[in-house]
């Protein structure tokens, strides 16, 4: 009998925070937050709806009228034919995936996740009694050979976040059609986390593997949190096949019983007025960020991975080091907060997230992570490193 | 390998509601929802807020300012002795029991739950991997020799619902004494569900275990839905014991993230406004509704239990007829929907509830639901049931 939380790792952001203590941080470049909010007519409007209905419960599976303006929305903007059955609002893309997990795979089951992963669902994984089978790093595109040697072993899931938190690379059509038919042969479900889906950068495309598919053994997962800037709303949705609505319905009965209420209205009037060109609005201003960051990155010679897609990129830490020891270094000396590759299982890099830099202090805070990783390289020259555990 | 949700049962309101169809229900005395909103004041101070911080994350733990709101509330209203640290926000009290109890049990674990007891708690317990041992129910007390055999078998948490959803029933400050000391001697945790902590009547009071302990050993949960009628708005709180707050974290991470950021905000403003002249402010009107219900049964001669507290009445079916019968013939052929007993762990009952009927419209409802239970009795007196299944 083991202790159920005892292997699952602590949420890495909390964890450093928490290590780094009262450190004075100028430059947050950690949570994978949308530095925008929802437009303030979609706020306006929903204001002016019925107080006293907005604080009832709403059906465990959402709204109707959301439901269908998100089958709406599946079905224009990501080409998946949906039904508003098919159609589940959660509290967030995280919840989602945590609800889906728990339909789609047994006790004991085995869950490919790509390295490298997003931690949240290495964590749901373990939670729920799976055990997660790490699918190696591809070197910057999707290990296909790593996912059928998982398939091989019997994972009954695989995981695709893309585009990827952490690497901030998009995969592309013929990648997710490959994975797809992989999955499809063995009658493994595909577990397709779409968060980032609007945020790809030099004409790169978003595809959702459910549109490929005939309908059957993907599903679908979005962030409202993302796309519209407004985590803390926490509402998100899926589309799942059929089979396993009874299995997810026992889950959101269980634990969340039903998204917020006024978070759904808000989502409904966001799908209706402001879906996609408000969140295609927000990409060049993410890729102008980018633009900064890289070029700052590329000044200072440290080899990173990403930008395709989503808001972060991943960055080498000096030879030797880890990405906590840097992490932390960087947080101390320079003020600049990053989060460590380890706990995404990309050791000796570091999470850099774009995302919640407004345009207008991007340039800056590019610049002030070039300078900092400089120092760091050259402080590691030869020298080791000068880091104590605190 | 068990399927994960294979052996979890489907939440019995969707299940019933579906099962029914089309059926139109003139009186629902189904779900437990209060009638009340929060007062307009609330809501439209929370309306001045600043959107675009309102839209954000925030801590996992909750905000910092409702997490001191809400440990001075349990200070003052209910004795704890809790300090901010020792407080956590959840989106509603549903996911903090789900959450608790991912931190106190271990995988395959044996957790006691007291019949008739919430169903929730017993598709929680299965979902994360527990084994549920139901107490026998304790004729209208609390089960003492029942429990004191589950923790002779190795239970290592009992769960209390105080008041107690399903059954309406109060438990004495003695009864929780006794209880708490049987769960201290035995070192198994104590979570309690205190949802209803307001909602006590003809004198009756509520107690808190973890006034009563050392602090060591229980949760304590509660609801904001339930006290201030804003189940839409998902948003409850824990106080835990020392130890368990890296693993609560863990979860809370993994899939809540954090509580609906405005709904913090707006329990905040009625924790520290609002509390508890608010919620106490309901009780003479639940009242009411509890006299008029309980005239109605009493005249029919049907046998209930409850009363005490919460907003429930557990009403006994004819002789041989099962709650799901019962809610069935009640719906199709009266349009009064209750919830069947069986998934509370009490066949053979059904549970009223009556918490969400206005004052005006509760007289109506009791005589209503009085004249189908004597039609329903009438029709099984020596006839056997009518009914096919829809």
């Amino acid at each position: 009998m083991m202790g159920l939380m005892e292997d699952v790792m602590p949420p890495p952001i909390v964890k450093l925070k928490r290590e780094l203590g009262g450190e004075r941080i100028e430059v947050d470049l950690s949570q994978g937050v949308p530095f925008f909010s929802p437009p303030k007519e979609a706020l306006e409007a929903l204001f002016k709806e019925d107080l006293h209905a907005l604080s009832r419960y709403t059906p465990d599976e959402g709204l109707p009228s959301l439901r269908e303006a998100v089958a709406e929305k599946l079905r224009s903007e990501n080409g998946i034919h949906a039904a508003e059955g098919e159609v589940m609002i959660t509290p967030g893309a995280n919840y989602a995936f945590f609800i889906a997990l728990s339909a789609t795979v047994r006790r004991g089951g085995r869950v490919a996740l790509l390295a490298p992963y997003y931690f949240n669902h290495l964590m749901a994984v373990q939670i729920l009694g799976g055990v997660p089978h790490i699918v190696p790093w591809g070197g910057g595109r999707l290990n296909l050979e790593g996912v059928e040697e998982a398939l091989d072993k019997g994972a009954e899931a695989v995981v695709l976040v893309n585009p990827s938190n952490p690497t901030g690379l998009t995969f592309t059509r013929q990648e997710v059609k490959a994975l797809l038919e992989l999955t499809e042969q063995r009658g493994a479900y595909l577990l397709s986390d779409e968060t980032y889906e609007h945020f790809t950068f030099s004409g790169r495309k978003h595809t959702s593997p459910a549109a490929l598919s005939g309908g059957n053994g993907v599903v679908s997962i979005f962030s409202m949190s993302k796309s519209f800037g407004m985590g803390g709303w926490r509402v998100g949705y899926l589309h799942y096949p059929q089979g396993i609505e009874g299995d997810l319905l026992k889950a959101q009965d269980t634990v969340g019983i039903c998204s917020p209420n006024p978070s759904q209205r808000l989502a409904e009037i966001l799908l209706r007025e402001h879906s996609p060109h408000y969140p295609r609005s927000m990409v060049p201003k993410l890729e102008r960020s980018l633009e900064g960051f890289t070029r700052a990155l590329d000044r200072v010679g440290v080899r990173w991975v990403g930008g395709e897609g989503a808001f972060y990129l991943l960055v080498k830490c000096p030879p030797g080091v880890t990405g906590w020891e840097a992490a932390k270094e960087l947080a101390r000396r320079w003020g600049v907060l990053t989060v460590p590759g380890e706990p995404f299982g990309a050791g000796g890099y570091l999470r850099v997230s774009f995302g919640n830099l407004p345009p207008e202090r991007s340039a800056a805070a590019a610049d002030r992570l070039g300078e900092a990783l400089e120092e760091l390289y050259g402080s590691f020259e030869g020298k080791g490193l000068k880091y104590t555990e605190g």
